[in-house]
């Protein structure tokens, strides 16, 4: 059994406005329109002989997963989730994913651990390392895959290598040590001395030689990661998603699967492959993907330029206009902008700090909010309404609920909404519309094949989206609060 | 009689986004809330005799312009205004005013014509040089204001004064000679030599006076003008507006009132004045105007910055976030942003040019616009959709119409709504809603005291704003398409 393992956490702060906690580096798009999860999710997908793609996240970000796979993944493939409550680090990820593949499949399935959150251009030279990390993991090794260094990077870990391969190996090393982030100098002494690689993140072994290393390495994480998945009903996992217990989950020390394992072990090799593999770390990463126009700018979305050079603008659905710029990253989302300098780009998180800080909801969410059920976006909120663009997905529903201090106006828009309005069940096509009164039990469905699309005005002296009393749950999940299930 | 005259032309393009051509110069707040036109129009208000205070602008901002007014003007002073159809530059505007001036009051009222677009700081130093050019318009002249130039700014055009005051004058001069835009060496030597003024385009003078002068100078402007008001009902202007015929306005020829008279007549004095006169003629004048903080950001609305110094940055209703960067003049409206460097900021007109060029809505309106029963936001638009929050002055209307191809859901949300739908009349408290039916006639109206704010959702296959019918118009204009009443 191979298991390609997608580990979907990594908030990617430096990527804000566009990343949210909400909202995470994995599901940003690309200049291509493709999420970094869809490119991760078809990367692994594209492997020999997969027949299942394990993913692990948190469960706030389950359906949003769910919805970016359904559309690419192919008919031979079985996705199984297991979900977080809280972010961990990757140590216990991946041990868990171990003990997953272990319980399901026996201690010799061989896992390949890919980070939701990169790159990687090459696909066949991917392909080829993969092929080469399975041969070494059937020889028990625990493999990383070492990026060849094209500058002298500082924000990466570096992995040094000895002058001889590993014997029969196309490209593959013992490690001798991994490297934490160097200072400039001793990056370009890498760079000179070519026996540096860069550490990809990504991890190739057998579930029982891990776990064994784990435990001679990492014992205290071995344990809490053991007591964590002792309930974990892994079955249900194969057959859709489960969720780890928060309590004991809590008691997993946040530590790094390097830290823990790779740093620790003498059974790590590294294939040294050239793959393409970009971390995108940054909006001058994201700002390389863009073909420049004539002045060097990178645009994306509606951009007036007027003398203007070697910016990175990206609008989202409002005119951006420059005048005597330079070398800019201009990011423009409904309700956040960013102007940044390119050479300062880094800092965008010390901005993400101060809203964190000061508990501003464009550290947390967008203005489209997504859901199990679709997704709604806040038009406008003034003093007594609220207003709301909701798109419900073909087949789904959200739950029966009523509210205590608001009423509803639902105008559809597109599509054809099934109603429950207190007592009455009705249809509504486009340009009808219905009243909700205050206190009155109500449903919003979508039994048909295409996407409903409603407008909703609420009118009330309180217009809490915590004003919410559910009948039933349409899923229902242990952290239903950390899940934002409407 | 002494009769203000506020000019409201001139678009301000190089305040885009804020200005727009149907959301010119006059109307832009400055940092302290209040328009330019409001300052305008306190600042006349405030002089000794005034009873009366005549407006020259386009039919388009007739009623903008009048609930500018409405809240600040007293209860002595009359309002009255000429529309124009289109801009005509000052000379044709200038000789109107003297015309309605002259029929009103006679030849010798002595008319003070004030740029709408201007601050002027020093109160007190500018109603003691009004009373110095009244004197003398008393005399005959056609009085000018130059302001003492405390910069070689080449963006002005300046007045040469001799070294002889006028006889018995405080600080007047007979005007030399008006010098068009110096270069930057002409403008240094003109500070250093002393005997040069800043143009400031306020002038003071009889009506008689100037139409004598007009006529000797330029005598088919003279003509034109003749015409153009032969027509029109001054005294329908004196007790609310008139509007001038656009066949006629349209022969009348488009030149300045400097390039026109000033310049050519031998009767022009000079008021030296020192009266904190600023033409808000950009970006940076406007920074100037709002405390710097520590790092020299001047911050208006919801702004984060790291690492930034040097920066304007007014956030309408967005936050907005800098990271590393320098002396940025960054202007965020719903619907477009600039980021122009602060020593570009005059380049901005290049901007508005290219938009012009496109027909991009943004070089023309707001999504707030403004109308003379209130004004309308536009939410979201998308297809078969649009929504909108309509706001409905105390005791105004909208015309009673009809759409062929959209239906119309109106949900209150504050203040009430008299409602006409078809062949019922009714009221609609906040939370209550109505539906008109395509094809259906409907009139929306607030009786009551305070604003009434509904939220429209259009649906239909054809959205656009001239899909209505009119059968009656609360106000009728000779030339509604300009003015965009709906």
């Amino acid at each position: 059994m191979f298991l390609p393992v997608i580990m979907s956490g990594g908030s990617g702060e430096r990527l804000w406005p566009v990343s949210r906690s909400s909202f995470p580096k994995p599901f940003i798009e690309m200049p291509d329109g493709q999420s970094l999860l869809a490119k991760a999710f078809l990367r692994a997908q594209s492997l020999d002989n997969v027949q299942e793609i394990l993913t692990i996240t948190n469960c706030e970000h389950y359906f949003k997963t769910k919805s970016e796979y359904s559309s690419i993944v192919n008919e031979v493939i079985k996705t199984s989730y297991i979900l977080e409550p809280f972010p961990r680090n990757t140590a216990p990820a991946v041990a868990i994913a171990a003990h997953y593949a272990a319980k399901m499949y026996g201690k010799d399935a061989i896992l390949l651990v890919l980070p939701a959150d990169q790159l990687i251009e090459k696909t066949a030279d991917f392909a080829k390392a993969v092929a080469e990390a399975r041969k070494l993991a059937e020889q028990d090794y625990l493999v990383t895959f070492g990026i060849t260094p094209s500058r002298a990077e500082t924000g990466f870990g570096y992995i040094e290598i000895p002058a001889e391969r590993i014997a029969n190996s196309e490209n593959s090393y013992l490690v001798k040590r991994f490297v934490e982030k160097p200072d400039l100098a001793t990056a370009e002494q890498y760079i000179k001395d070519g026996n540096h690689l860069w550490n990809a993140g990504i991890f190739c072994f057998k579930a029982g030689v891990f776990l064994n290393e784990l435990e001679k390495h990492s014992p205290e994480l071995s344990k809490a990661v053991e007591l964590a998945t002792s309930g974990l009903d892994f079955v249900q996992a194969a057959h859709g998603y489960a969720e780890l217990d928060s309590k004991k989950f809590a008691e997993v020390p946040n530590i790094s699967v390097d830290y823990a394992v790779m740093e620790k072990s003498d059974r790590v090799a590294v294939c040294k492959c050239d793959i393409g593999w970009n971390d995108v770390g940054s909006w001058n990463a994201i700002g390389d993907l863009i073909s420049p126009d004539d002045n060097g700018n990178r645009l994306s979305g509606e951009v007036y330029t007027h003398n203007s050079s070697g910016c990175l603008i990206q609008s989202s659905s409002r005119l951006v206009a420059t005048v005597g710029v330079r070398d800019l990253v201009i990011i423009d989302t409904p309700d956040a902008l960013l102007v940044a300098d390119k050479s300062k780009v880094q800092e965008v998180k010390n901005i993400v700090g101060q809203l964190k800080e000061n508990g501003h909801a464009a550290s947390k969410e967008h203005t489209t909010i997504f859901r199990p059920w679709g997704c709604y976006t806040v038009l406008e909120e003034g003093t007594g309404f609220k207003i709301k663009r909701i798109e419900v997905l073909p087949q789904h529903s959200l739950s029966l609920q009523k509210h205590e201090h608001r009423s509803e106006h639902w105008v559809v828009v597109s599509g054809v909404a099934n109603v429950q309005n207190d007592e009455q069940i009705f249809e509504l096509l486009p340009s009808q519309s219905t009243y909700i009164q205050a206190g009155h039990k109500h449903r919003l469905s979508n039994n048909s094949d295409e996407v409903l699309v409603i407008v909703e005005v609420q009118c009330g002296a309180y217009l809490g989206e915590d004003d919410i009393t559910r009948f039933d749950e349409v899923s229902q999940f242990k952290n239903a609060l950390h899940c934002g299930i409407k």
